[in-house]
């Protein structure tokens, strides 16, 4: 099937342009983009009213299920929020992950997000809310799973046997070591091992906090986290490092010699108060840097304008100087960075790229006057501007409609569930 | 007229409660507030469907016209945005001011923003568009109003009598001293007896930036911005004090002494990469906190929604402790303590307070679980989910739809003024 979105503004994020005209997506793909509107037949025309048309965004670290958690453990320190937030995870049943996915889902399409990096347990559940959803997605799996039993490699290996029936197309499997204070380093050494045997890339939560730094200089004879994970070969499999909160310059260089990727997750480390990430010192190392939401029980909302919002503007005062990391800079983390890192064919709107693509809204009063859209798209949109979003060629959510999913029982599945886990 | 509004989740910001029941408005006035439905015969029902009913937002620090300078100067030091800016400023005619807080006008609706302080210059045209809109505002004139000429008594007592025919019940007006880098010694003592002689409130910028606070040192014999302002009587009269983003706590004792008011502008801070406010010190010295917009050229939409967020956040990592400035104090901050500072009877859903209403949807993905919703109003919600907003006992907006304003006419207005301004 053939859709035309003609009448758009349509977002070149290399030249970080906008210029009007169409896009023609037959199947999965965007097969021309440019001033005309070419003539043929279409199943679909959509005109979008000089709305931005843009690559939908990657949310690159992402524990979706956790929507279940939402305000639990809010305003506590982190140690608190971890009396409260692991318990009611340790009780959840595993079609509670599956509901808790669901609604994060509605989070991700209603705000323009089209690919997500997972990494949470109970996989079987995830890949089933995943694979229903169309969203495009990498899914982690690893040793902190709580489906772990008997030898790593089998466990391993039975996980990636998950995802043999998939969509391969949308959604791939990474290896999610979740963390180097909750894996030992025999774990990690046998993670790598099975992802350099699968070709699988790793994903793990890295220097978010400034107790993990210090616990591991002190449990690994003064190495740093960036330091202790490649003493075990870590960085020689393609990585993606989330947080890189607690990061000094010799830290940053090891990921730049390595072309580690990282994933900024700003709403989350403030709200926690684990630091604010050195984005503009990653910039200047040539790291591929993009941008997650973490999970709503620490963000609490699954919007990557607020998180774009935070990069740009928390680098600016967190260095004193409002001239850096620009809102063409975060732009590129929110899309085309994030794809390059997961490693989807998508993030920019371009002939040839898979189809992943929304609608932004310029005719609401906090995007006029219309002479800046790029500022605006980063500094005044959100989440709610988003009036259409298509993954892999298929409209998922509409004018506030979604194609594939059954609200109003997620919504009570979702309350129903909290109601339980609080007893 | 009488209107009721049923099956709503009513916020109590003393006890920071939501209970189910029943408001009703008689003209401007709220009458009750309970779990009954009252029997009467009402011009109009509103069915909350459970959503949330709170007081409107207070944003107590705004230049409401420099949407018309939305997205110019962004990515750019201080300096490099007033060279930008400033220009503009300069050239923008009497009725753009007018057309630009018209678009403010639609933000402040649509955000669930009821009061605002307001402090920019041609106040005429700034109180025509007020009175239209049917917010409730202060509006402040000073010395640095660019209309000022001759002696400075004959222009504030002209600009005084600009609030003659205005509705003093929505509309009043304070002493605005823009700052004390702009204005001299004897202008700010002439203002401080100004607002002696007619009883008006005072507001200024205060230490906004590191190099006010160095330059006040140097001038003016070591003093800094509060205690040079206290030489001067200003901390006499009733104030408030915008930004106080480089304060410590010698200073902050000052403010807490004089029963000043404080207005936190967390996103044009970091934006402009002026600071994180100290806004824990402030609950601390039991100062009166209030949260502000700022304005849409520097942080760079009006969602108080997103300023909450932020000054819970920003608090909680600039001191490393997450368990600091809780949801519910940013709450009472972006309400009731606005009106308290600035001398409204609104603020809290309470009989006899003035209809100054909101009506927040729950029933959107990131709203769910409804467990722990004054959370989620903080951490997760948007302007966007503002359903309806009353003023004064008016429904001015209301599920998309403005009462009172043209907003085709305005977005084209402002458009062509930012296209005259460019050249």
């Amino acid at each position: 099937m053939k859709i035309l979105f003609k009448n758009a503004n349509i977002l070149d994020v290399d030249t970080m342009t906008l210029s009007l005209g169409s896009v023609v997506v037959e199947n999965d793909i965007i097969k021309y983009v440019g001033k005309d509107v070419p003539l043929s037949s279409y199943g679909q025309v959509i005109d979008c009213e000089q709305n931005i048309l843009m690559p939908g965004f990657v949310d690159a670290h992402c524990h979706s299920a956790m929507t279940l958690l939402r305000g639990v453990g809010d305003d506590k320190t982190l140690q608190s929020w971890q009396e409260v937030v692991n318990p009611m995870e340790d009780s959840l049943a595993k079609d509670d992950v599956y509901w808790g996915t669901k609604l994060a889902v509605l989070e991700y399409l209603a705000n323009g997000i089209t690919s997500i990096e997972e990494g949470y347990f109970v996989n079987d559940e995830i890949i089933k809310a995943v694979e229903e959803s169309g969203l495009r997605a990498r899914i982690g799996f690893g040793p902190t799973t709580r489906d772990y039993k008997g030898s790593l490699e089998d466990f391993l290996q039975s996980q990636l046997d998950l995802f043999k029936d998939v969509d391969s197309n949308r959604i791939k499997p990474c290896v999610f070591v979740h963390s180097i204070y909750v894996t030992n380093t025999e774990e990690i050494e046998k993670c790598v091992d099975f992802s350099a045997k699968h070709n699988l890339p790793m994903s793990i939560h890295l220097s978010e906090t400034l107790e993990e730094v210090g616990n591991c200089t002190v449990q690994n004879g003064g190495l740093t986290p960036p330091q202790y994970l490649e003493s075990l070969g870590f960085f020689d499999r393609k990585t993606l490092c989330y947080h890189c909160v607690n990061m000094d310059k010799d830290d940053l260089q090891i990921l730049a010699d390595y072309n580690a990727n990282i994933c900024t997750c700003p709403s989350s480390n403030i709200k926690l108060a684990s630091g604010i990430a050195p984005v503009y010192a990653m910039q200047n190392k040539g790291i591929n840097i993009t941008i997650g939401t973490d999970g709503a029980s620490s963000n609490n909302c699954l919007d990557m304008f607020k998180e774009m919002f935070l990069v740009a503007t928390l680098s600016k005062v967190s260095i004193k100087d409002a001239s850096v990391v620009h809102a063409e800079d975060v732009l590129k983390m929110a899309t085309i960075n994030g794809a390059n890192a997961l490693g989807f064919n998508c993030g920019e709107i371009k002939v040839g790229k898979k189809a992943d693509i929304i609608v932004v809204d310029i005719h609401c009063p906090h995007m006029y006057p219309h002479d800046n859209l790029i500022s605006s798209l980063v500094y005044s949109a959100r989440g709610s501007d988003v009036k259409l979003t298509m993954v892999d060629g298929k409209i998922l959510y509409k004018d506030g409609k979604y194609t594939n999913e059954n609200i109003d029982l997620i919504y009570k599945k979702v309350n129903e569930i909290r109601e339980r886990l609080k007893r």
